[in-house]
């Protein structure tokens, strides 16, 4: 029997953290010790984790001690505080902010692509962007089948991206439209109710904006592909939960759809829509763990080249599933105890 | 003086045909005879036009007599029944349906780019689909400047292409999910309400929509480009009114931002956005005619390439005020009376 680890999830009661529990016991991924860490607000709040009741304490300096993994749901900034601390503290941080992903000595992992990139030197782990997480799995099978030569993706990203906050908001303003009441706008600076936004995240002095980047620079790390050919415009649309992409892709050599369409279908992390009548929509997919790929098809502008949709949940696959199946691989690996 | 033309408008009650009246009399066409014509449930409907009253008459064969020029808001099927009886009439056809886009002898227009392509022999005069007419201009300016290599379109369009059943639909779909009461799926197949849809129109053989070929084909038509590479992915988005397009443009030769910036600016038709800061969206370019150029950076992916955002009211820019502007163009060439 494999040696059960103690692991903690800091920002358990955010959208992510949420997740990673609920998440964790659909993997059946047993722990000695499970510990809950938020904010002063949510301390006492009650969660269930295979029949226990699990209570949720303040995160603080000295959450850790006796921690093997701690899954890091919280603020770029949260992170870059407590991430060191759980180190210090002896535990494996598995983190989905923003703060560690570039950091040269931070492998970046979805393990469907690169988990061989953690070694039992590696202390910090990073979680990628969940818009990120959904792409790279589809251009590594890609890369491998044909050669990657150029990528533009365009995104329909749901508000969930932004945490609770934005479900509320979207809620709150589209019932705003109806009742003509006033708006909130406590996340969006712009009405997304029946709107799209192109701005995710803060805009950067090259006229992308951060998400851009991230999805940008994050595809090439984690592909080991540092001179990849990617450009991408990330878009808010009205929508609660899951994101989807239009992604298109040139190839160095020639790749038929119906030769992805097979090797995507031998790989475990994929749905794949092979009658093009049919195609993955954000309703559909919302609680799903795959990566939904659909209308697959010859891009016809260039010689190599394809067209495709993918969507998934952003919330699963895009950020908690993607750290437990971390976790998941490194117990099996044990590398803790 | 300028002669007053005898106009009719086929499809008079729907949400183009409706709008090319509103149109009509902002851009101050005066007209010795404005006639209205629909379907039987409209008829007596009374319409206002430059403070007279307009009643709607039945569309049917003998509509025509009289009339020097009739715009078509009507489906693809009624303008291959009802535009050859116009031209047979004496009149100018200017047709907004896809049925006659692609026919050899029909000049596709979008006035700023290609109204020099109708002659005086010309009686059918094909508007292209919406959104083709937001795109090619700006494709215009940069191919001028710069010679285009490649262009990857996607798009997020409106309910509102639909035609005024989608609006009602996008409307009680969304008043259902907070009602919990039964969703009405008239218009479309799948729910609309807070979710994207990859398809708009039919789908092909080759994978693509028709929306799709529409984008792609019309452009090449308009911009005399048989050769041009091009892709789309056409997404409808829950958004009432207002098409974006997410648009990556590879070019022959070195554009910077900059230049395009500028060079848009001198030009009407575009509503330029050069702090990137500041960019379009769909809630508020609703009922402008400009054709509104925002995010526009350069993709780090090429040597030359530029990335951009654009949005424009697809019922006006999109439709109805093309319509109108070809109308315009050629009363002022007096070609009629």
């Amino acid at each position: 029997m494999a040696l059960e680890p103690a692991v903690g999830i800091a920002g358990a009661t955010g959208l992510v953290g949420n997740e990673m529990l609920v998440v964790l016991e659909q993997l059946d991924v047993r722990c000695k010790i499970l510990r809950l860490f938020a904010s002063k607000d949510s301390v006492g709040e009650l969660y269930s984790f295979f029949g226990d009741e699990v209570e949720v304490e303040e995160l603080n300096d000295d959450s850790f001690e006796g921690l093997d993994f701690v899954l890091f749901a919280t603020s770029a900034e949260l992170s870059e505080k407590y991430v060191p601390l759980a180190v210090e503290a002896g535990a494996v941080a598995i983190d989905n902010s923003s703060h560690f992903r570039m950091h040269e000595n931070v492998p970046l992992v979805v393990p469907e692509v690169n988990i061989e990139a953690v070694t039992a030197e590696d202390k910090i782990i990073a979680n990628p962007n969940c818009s990120t997480i959904q792409l790279v799995p589809l251009l590594k099978v890609i890369d491998e089948l044909a050669g990657l030569k150029r990528v533009v993706v365009s995104t329909y990203q749901s508000v969930s991206g932004a945490g609770k906050a934005a479900l509320d908001e979207l809620w709150a303003q589209t019932r705003a439209v109806f009742t003509q009441q006033e708006m909130p706008h406590d996340v969006f600076h712009n009405q997304i109710a029946f709107n799209c936004i192109p701005q995710i995240d803060i805009l950067q002095d090259d006229g992308y904006t951060r998400e851009e980047h991230k999805i940008i620079n994050e595809s090439r790390k984690i592909l080991s592909l540092p001179d990849l050919k990617i450009t991408a415009t990330a878009v808010r649309v009205p929508v609660f939960h899951s994101h989807a992409e239009s992604v298109n892709v040139e190839t160095r050599e020639p790749l038929t759809p119906q030769v992805l369409i097979e090797s995507l279908e031998k790989r475990d992390c994929f749905d794949v829509y092979p009658d093009f009548h049919e195609y993955p929509m954000q309703l559909g997919v919302t609680g799903s763990d795959s990566i939904h790929v659909g209308r697959i098809r010859r891009d016809l502008s260039v010689a190599n080249g394809l067209d495709m949709w993918i969507v998934a949940d952003n919330i699963r696959k895009g950020a908690a599933l993607n750290a437990v199946q971390i976790l998941k691989a490194l117990i099996e690996r044990e590398v803790f105890g």
